[in-house]
């Protein structure tokens, strides 16, 4: 983490984290204790948590202690609204939905991990390298704070590596099959019985989502609303047993002509806007080339930048589309925990959280 | 295992297996031990083995104990030439080529799991099920006995999903993204250090073989040769870890129309020659329709039919190509040792090992 | 399973289990489906099955498909009493206490697999081959049916390997630490976020269990009730990344002098009633000698005779206690569903299934 | 690792690494690469990676990319002593008796990680918190040089839980059975196929070691030897599928009463030589607490204090010895590479590394 920066307003402000239990909310907690501009003041969680210390309530699976700033906080339940500017939610979607919009109604930005507003039409579909122009959707929502969202896991790390070649070349058709972590299903998640000397070859909604948000992300802002992309994604899903890291192999087709050379350039001097601001939690270079004939590897290479680079390797041609290459994106951290603070880092630069002025 | 059907000659004949003691040997022993029409008489290994019993010799990874009626047999070094009429052949390609030759001199059929010979222009790559008729190569050979090949492991799957398909609607373009076993890498094989809570992208020179082998496979028998099928695939393999099973995400293009229901019906209701033979290690049905969402899985499916059916699951058509589905094959069975069972087992049956009247 | 040995009454009497959707359910359906006494005729599970077809309420974790013969059955509401003289239960043990009661009150003997009569001062804490004389409790029981325990699947292997050794030497002090099979906590048990590159030093109520049960189990039965052996046990137990298998790490100290061959001798030897019965899931040996340096290993050799058997090795002195040993037990086949079934066979054969004449 | 302790001499010293390559060598100089003391100049191995870059030689294993100080050194024979004051060595036991040797003959001070050498009379068998006065043997050593062992990984959290109850209460026996990584083995190490969904109940020549090395280590210094303490101990070792952090289920008979919370405060408060020099890899805390009733867990405790410190839970009673605890050592940091540099840092502390004045 890039602690450098200071904050826009030149102190921590306080932040809320919605479902702070669950093993998405772990990894945000874990994050934010030692953040320089954030402090986690309100952790918040289902009935069966709320009033216990959180050192009691959260079944703690990241290695270390729990951070002694948060650890004998209250939990509080989710449903009475967070007096804080800024809310980071990893509730599970059955819940998260209206959770997220109460707190938005009560004026607070909220930046949540889960799908549930993803495609409202006034809401961003968030990954700051990417899209941050989007955020220019906010003043469209009704709410006195806000809504943004962060993407599925799986879709972050694909958008990362499409970005730069779909600025340059043009990306048409993607391939992606996925080889996803078991943290990606959250607490308890996929039973053990289940994935020791095993793969399951389906996840449920992975497919569509990996289909679909791509191409708002990379679609174009049209005032109120995001034009989606020209692009044709055909994902298939599979949970590994692996615990953090998402593998995916993927060929594409791009609009022009490019080489190998040409890929490389576009991806190792990709920078966006969180590199450009120096946000906290923006990698330096968010992909990374893997040159071992082997990598990238879940467990080598996916805490590269504090788990907020994308790794990319074996980029060779494809016999049926143009390219083919492996990523890999350390799904709860770029792919959740990490990628929400990073847009709430972006939206704080931005002026953007309620009663903060920008940098 | 079929044991109905009696030996073509009225009884079993003497066998011999190079390479015995590693994973793949340790299967055909396994199998070999019951064989209505085998007995294993000679087995063969490298120096360091050589003039052990094989239950000293044999670091045996199988479930259950070693066979009773091989676990006191000596093992013989793998360089003179065993006096069986039948020799299967599990021997790492890098001893393989010459070794398995010598025995071919030596008057023995010799049906080969390693891919030293698998391009040779007079060597049947055999698949029972997809191409007996290449079998009409062998008198091409030059050897007093002669050789035929087993493909390689994760072929075997891909290509008996693709025959069925390819006879009724024609096949142009497969895009497949496998997950390998660990059992496929042999012993000692991949390292403990390197796939616990992690994958491995890279097989080396595994997907040259899944481009490659199915041309052949599929190919049209003219004379002495083989013309190879004009079929282009795209292959990405992974290293997972899991025990047995290779579990493929395909896509395929088709030369004709059909529907999801047109390919069930191919695959559920394809038979080959060894089904109407009734060959001892045949399946009753080669493939076998999943229809649980989340299947084929390694754990659960890989044993079907002895572990020599392939399991299909998920299909639904694809954005990019025709249709998607996947499939799982038991890598060290079906794709390997119980493979070039079958192999021999067809060859007895048609009369092509020396010595031995066929049914 | 040994299916020369006919039926007492001459044909197969219709069973009924309790939880049969769990994993230890799935094991004891899939026993029964092709049992030559019993056959599977009402399948009861919770509220949340109730109504639904087997194939469908149960999340089928064993390899293979659900037997043809209980596919369809639909599946009851654990409630109301099954019509049937005999119910095995693999309910958990939050609820199966009152729910095998009431079987037991409504005419049927019951074989439960849970902890909640385990104690119960009139109710056998059996292990066929260890202690059926304990079945003579039975008639001191208030019910019409009666409720016979099958032991904590940790227990079972320990006191299998114990029981010879008592009967010879006598047996004092005995330590244990375990390194326990994920199947052991059911479904869905053990998140895999918990136990990949992973081991969980402690079971939940599992060290008290595995202390006070053999104490019970090889105790004396003095008319009505059964006098606790004299005997130290301290256990250690921890969950590890293995699917079935538990295995025990073992020190002993005997009453009387022995040598290490004089235990082998002891365990090899080793027969009880359900082998002289020759009951249907009765090992041939129940104990059986591993004489590879690193063995038992639960992969290896957890399938030894269906699962039924105890696999021992590593007999060497200890500079503690006497002996140390590796001892390994299929935990839920001999250690749950299938001790539960050779239990009801005993039961059946001792002529103690209401309306069944025995052997 | 605590950087604000300045280097005795006032600054860097050259350091070589023999057996570089391995997987207790690439932790020695991963940890080696940005240390406050020594620099590592000079990287040696077998005949295979001689003459060959270091970046090229080594099959990385541990998370993130090699450390760019070493990433480009030439790998050089460990044929010829490397001409530095101080040498690590994790070479092969097979190997490393004779290199070592050489390289004290030449003037290095030699701290080695193999066992070649554990047992000479006038070799320091050191842990530095428990036993820093045994570098008083160092002077009768023959060489101008000196060797200094490390003990084998398992013993060294045994022992560093065992030092503070010994000095207060008296250790008289000890049961132990452990729970071992894979990264123990090196690499290649264990297959891949022999550990998923297994445990392997042992380790050759480990219970030997881990029986014996207590003594020296809590022995008495006299003289020029060391009289081993009277203690008697009993261990039976297991690998199980874990990557790094040896788990082991202890049981004690102490020498004088005591109860939970002496024993607690006796561990908690535990400080050795390397905590009052402020060594830069000495934990702050040797001996930490952990309270959850489910720990310590390999994958949660093994990197507390950067995997230094030794972990310990489930303080109980023993119904056999007098109390039971679990306790957990990181295998390849304490264990050995941690470990050898902490024993480096202490020898030069003490003046004891040729050339250099110490603290």
């Amino acid at each position: 983490m890039n602690i450098a920066t200071p904050p826009p307003g030149g102190q921590r402000i306080p932040v809320a984290v919605l479902g702070a239990t669950g093993s998405v909310g772990q990894r945000m907690v874990s994050l934010l204790a030692d953040h320089p501009w954030f402090e986690p003041r309100v952790l918040l969680a289902s009935e069966r948590s709320a009033g216990r210390k959180f050192s009691e309530a959260a079944s703690w699976i990241l290695p270390g202690p729990i951070p002694a700033a948060v650890a004998d906080l209250e939990v509080l339940h989710v449903g009475a609204p967070p007096d804080v500017p800024l809310v980071f939610s990893a509730l599970d979607a059955s819940v998260a939905g209206a959770a997220e919009k109460t707190c938005a109604e009560a004026g607070s930005l909220v930046v949540s991990n889960a799908r549930s507003h993803r495609y409202d039409r006034d809401v961003p579909l968030l990954v700051p390298e990417v899209n941050a122009d989007h955020l220019d959707l906010l003043p469209h929502q009704s709410t006195t704070g806000g809504i943004i969202t962060n993407p599925n896991c799986s879709t972050i790390g694909l958008v990362l590596a499409l970005k730069p070649l779909s600025d340059r070349f043009g990306v048409r058709r993607v391939s992606v099959v996925t080889l996803q972590a078991l943290s990606g299903a959250g607490l308890p998640g996929v039973p053990s019985m289940h994935v020791i000397d095993n793969v399951i070859p389906f996840i449920p909604g992975e497919e569509e989502k990996l289909e679909k948000e791509p191409l708002k992300i990379l679609g174009t802002l049209k005032g109120s609303h995001v034009e989606p992309a020209d692009l044709v994604v055909s994902a298939q899903c599979n949970r590994v047993p692996v615990l953090d890291g998402h593998t995916e192999a993927v060929s594409i087709e791009l609009a022009s002509g490019a080489s190998e050379d040409d890929l490389w350039e576009a991806w190792v001097g990709f920078r966006g806007e969180p590199q450009r601001l120096e946000l906290p939690s923006a990698p330096r270079q968010p992909i990374h080339r893997i040159r071992r004939p082997d990598g990238p590897q879940p467990r080598l290479h996916r805490d590269l930048e504090g788990g907020m680079a994308t790794a990319i390797g074996r980029l060779r041609t494809c016999p049926i589309l143009d390219f083919r290459f492996v990523l890999l994106s350390h799904n709860t951290l770029r792919g959740a925990a990490g990628g929400s603070l990073l847009a709430g880092e972006l939206a704080m630069a931005r002026g953007l959280v309620p009663g903060v002025t920008g940098m």
